[in-house]
């Protein structure tokens, strides 16, 4: 059989042996609920604290600020919702590149959303200009999932503070926050949340290689959600649910793992990406890569070909075991124009001729020269 | 080391082998995300597809009718609010012995608690005079977590038909919503929910030997909700973020076994619990078994002892390898006093001399010996 090349990392990950091994104790021998009394279940719910503690080290926050819950998209809602329900009557701002999860709760709300740049990056000035007094909420993801542009978080960070200085001279009280969806970025960009200035971050287990539907959330110190998903008490209250032991363990050792790869990861994807890039630019000429090539998570090339059928392409390579993407797969109705390449300026016909090759752990320099190969194939025909 | 005997079922359960096994392919091989357009994930898709199948074969429901979550809490929360948010004039009754997360959601809309009898069971005739015209939805476990006690979940949906008679006639248009949390009843009770007669049903990973913070739930066909967790409109939008399927097969896999077990593992615990009553009898002769024994799961017993520290017991036993609960340890605040206790009319202090016994797959005859003599000598002293 085939060796199958999988470049379509940003859509999900496989999970890590490291990962998988992490869960293993906690199916049938510590299976016990963390909040009885007994000493099996204590042991749980320590052995549950001490992965807190881990990752509050690695993101260099307090265990308190530290939240388990179910997926990113679960995540985002707990976080979005949970504020603008206590500040019903206030506004929320969110890029034009956000993912579903944040664009389609914002809809939900008085919301606006901040425009990008052609090469994809939030529009900082346009952003200054729709903050109004009522505004208590912006949401900027890390990087974007689609054409994988890091936009510039501690940028609106230093503008957030400007303006609640300027807010608390005025006497308005409206507190003002900042959500940072990092569930694309965490792979190679570390999450500081402090150091960065943020006050709500989310990372899924999905994307950096651990069990899906499981999500670490930051909440900083002090700050009050009204509840999402009630219950129980769990995770104080934040995200009731007997909690997926088993699943945070396989998290955490992802998180773990993430944390200690990025740097080498980083910089051997860089290396793959400007293969990728210069060959494409040999096999069409034409070809545009769209979103800034220098602020850009390393692993991702999101290219417009002249005049192809997306999908027809990628079926073609998926017939010889390459697998790449149209869009997002995140949107599980996938007809939908993609909102991304929209903000950016793409026409309907340029976002049928774009494919997302998205790089990870397993990708070798002799999966780019394959990918390059089949695509000459299919594009010069 | 002396084998340790776990009585605490209610409260969780170890993940079968079965289970267990039927994750393993999803983790690092068929990891792919079901949106994506490849083969490989069109397959995974395929799989998810024939998962929520084989469980509306067993539900005897349609498939449209199945939707997995992460998590019974979850899920009631998607279920209860979903439709509160939408019917926000409206009013909902839970009985006065639901799951935290269903009366702690009640408590969210305009709601009323319809109260139990001494033996635990909810009073039909008081349901019927608290019902108006603005009552849109009922919450009614199937069994109680507590007590173990069996609702009488038909007779409820047959007054709910009655009541909708009487409202089509009047004009009234307002819909009546009977939902049933099955959590704690499925492995000894069937879930047909159309027999049944109810609109909305949970069943969750954590309480039938699948995994934690996963749920399957119903809602019947045509039956429109305000989706809770918004994203990219995943379960037909009622459930976004990419699917944890390794967790879906899990709890499929526990589904199926828990549906071919069902009537020898019930036979089996009756025989042991009424060995076990008998002997606590034997113990203690002023002992009561609260709630219904005739209306009551197989594997549960709840005993209230002549003014005993319930913690103090239960820390014994745990010195002895015996693990039992003070009573539900799905609340994160054990130490509020029980809701269903009250309800059922016992004082603070009957509450704290009680513990709660539930069995399951691996108890044996010996370990209601050994628990039985270990009572005798703490309970004697």
């Amino acid at each position: 059989m085939k060796k199958l090349i999988y470049l379509d990392y940003a859509s999900t990950t496989p999970q890590s042996n490291e990962s998988v091994a992490a869960m293993q104790q906690y199916f049938k021998d510590d299976f016990y609920n963390p909040s009885a009394l007994y000493l099996a279940a204590k042991n749980v719910s320590k052995n549950l604290e001490n992965l807190r503690a881990s990752v509050a080290g690695i993101l260099q926050v307090r265990p308190i600020e530290v939240f388990f819950g179910a997926g990113s998209t679960e995540a985002n809602n707990i976080i979005i919702q949970g504020i603008m329900n206590l500040y019903i009557e206030c506004n929320m701002i969110a890029s034009a590149i956000e993912h579903d999860s944040v664009l389609n709760i914002a809809k939900k709300y008085n919301s606006k959303l901040v425009g990008v740049n052609d090469a994809g990056i939030i529009d900082v000035l346009e952003l200054v200009k729709i903050i109004n007094d009522k505004t208590v909420l912006i949401s900027c993801m890390s990087a974007n999932n689609e054409i994988g542009t890091v936009q510039p978080v501690s940028d609106i960070a230093r503008l957030i503070n400007k303006i609640k200085k300027e807010r608390l001279q005025k006497g308005n009280t409206t507190p003002l926050f900042l959500h940072v969806d990092a569930s694309q970025s965490f792979n190679y960009l570390p999450l500081l949340p402090h150091a960065l200035g943020i006050d709500f971050a989310v990372v899924g287990g999905s994307k950096i290689y651990g069990p899906k539907q499981t999500s670490v959330f930051f909440i900083k110190n002090g700050i009050k959600l009204e509840p999402l998903i009630i219950g129980g008490g769990q995770e104080k209250g934040v995200r009731s649910g007997t909690e997926n032991v088993a699943g945070i363990a396989g998290l955490v050792a992802a998180i773990k793992q993430t944390d200690d790869m990025r740097i080498a990861e980083s910089e051997r994807l860089l290396q793959l990406r400007n293969i990728l890039v210069e060959g494409l630019k040999k096999i069409d000429p034409s070809c545009v890569i769209n979103g800034s090539l220098k602020n850009r998570l390393p692993n991702n090339v999101h290219v417009t070909f002249n005049n192809i059928d997306n999908e027809t392409l990628v079926m073609q390579l998926d017939e010889n075991g390459i697998m790449v993407a149209t869009g997002s797969a995140c949107n599980a109705s996938s007809d939908a124009p993609s909102h991304v390449l929209s903000a950016i300026g793409l026409s309907g016909k340029q976002a049928q001729s774009s494919i997302r090759i998205t790089t990870g752990r397993s990708t070798t320099k002799s999966d780019i020269t394959v990918l390059l190969d089949s695509l000459v194939k299919f594009l010069i025909r």
